[in-house]
């Protein structure tokens, strides 16, 4: 196992924690926080591959499902310590949102799609398996939340979309600006409850 | 672009805006507005593409993203200006929701399926996205209302095929055959609020 | 149609009718009962295939859907009848949930994949239509109920890929061991209404 793969696990593994603290609820079994872990971790991901004709990333590769089952586990035992140091999971979670949004976005542009799709399959990648989730726990979806989740994905998906076609700068560094603008949009939204503002949010009439 | 991709694009443009419509609710922002738009529009034949091993529709036209965005950024705008032609909406959506079901049954017959396969594959076509929408959203799925939704499109689609392998006309005329069929019966089923007879419909005992 | 099909066929209508009953409510039409049985009997397994890249089991078979949307008319027309036979139907109900578990564990393994992807690929057969069917019709999911559903197939489907891999017996043998494991760890919890303890059981703290 690379190193790559060892920091892609563990940011799975953030997922199924932040996943989980989110979706506690009364009477939960540890069995229901297992699911609940692995799917806000891979739920995304999978949509993406299907929706690509790919196989889903984690069927070669069950370190995926042991890893973030064994993270929902360690939740159930260890909740207080790990609520106790969630606003640092909320950084990782949002870093590891980052990395892996603009990962799906490159290779769906190495696919030869084009790049409002890249830019999709980013947003897909980051927010389906909390969308998963909700449906799974009955929760309102974030289409319902006035929380800014979606739009820092768009804005750094977008962003790195036009940085790489349209200035020479080594990938690696187009990656690493792609990720910083999603990762400090999103803690800027959650640090100072960004939202939309009000001529762009929807109140009935009468 | 053919003036086909043109007609297809102006009919998912008017599921997003009938579909945003239907699911507005209190404090949504814009960004809500967008994937509500684009799943209503986008969702049935995707769900479609997937279970028939064919690549989703839009991933390589793109424009179907755009537009169901554009439409869904418009009813934002002007919902007021929408709702007053609401009725002209639903007439258009009928008519969109016939085309694409009986295009799709037919693709899935040219695919080699069984006649009951191709009307289930309109039928997913059909109120594939819808589902999605009121999943999302936290609505009950047209399963839970008296409202004929699916009825119509089974109904045009089993005599679309039931014509097509029986009777010797040129396809062209078949087809607006199947969708004649779909849109009156569902134009009919609104405007006379249609439902199934009390012994269809269950009541549970005591 | 082999012997083993027309066994399939039943236990498919067997989900369909206890998919019906668990999901009837007041006001649904026929229609809706339809799809209810069809999407709890077939569910779990068209997602399972969607996942591994198959074609969905039912789509070169469309007796599936003929059965399982006769078998959901029939609970409609005869639902007191059912209901009178609803123990032996969730029998019935545990039996055909064992059957298609192992077999989509084995099937999984001999395309080569992991022991723990070939037993959670027999949970998303055993439970997905269920899932399916309560999003649909606006119920909690599994997730959110005490009662033990995931866990019996867990079970079975461990002990059978252990024994199968480290016990020199017929593969028919060990099937039939993992089918009596997972029908009997069921209805036992059903009878004795057996629950996660305690100490596996979240409340929140306060």
């Amino acid at each position: 196992m690379t190193s790559n793969e060892i920091l892609f696990l563990i940011g799975a593994s953030v997922f199924a924690v932040t996943g989980v603290l989110a979706a506690a609820r009364q009477n939960m079994d540890v069995m229901s926080f297992i699911v609940i872990g692995v799917v806000t971790a891979i739920g995304g991901g999978t949509l993406r591959d299907l929706i690509l004709g790919l196989r889903p990333f984690w069927l070669p590769e069950p370190a995926y499902l042991y890893a973030t089952s064994a993270a929902a586990v360690a939740t159930f035992f260890f909740e207080r310590r790990f609520r106790a140091g969630y606003n640092l999971l909320l950084y990782l979670d949002a870093l590891a949102t980052a990395v892996f949004t603009i990962i799906a976005t490159e290779r769906t542009l190495q696919l030869g799609y084009e790049p409002g799709i890249a830019v999709l399959m980013g947003v897909i990648t980051g927010i389906g398996g909390g969308v998963l989730r909700d449906l799974l726990t009955g929760q309102p979806t974030i289409l319902m939340r006035r929380e800014l989740y979606m739009t820092p994905i768009i804005i750094g998906g977008a962003l790195y979309v036009a940085v790489r076609h349209n200035v020479a700068l080594d990938p690696l560094h187009v990656s690493l600006f792609g990720i910083a603008v999603i990762t400090l949009v999103r803690l800027a939204a959650i640090r100072w409850r960004w939202a939309f503002p009000d001529w762009l949010t929807y109140r009935p009439a009468g």
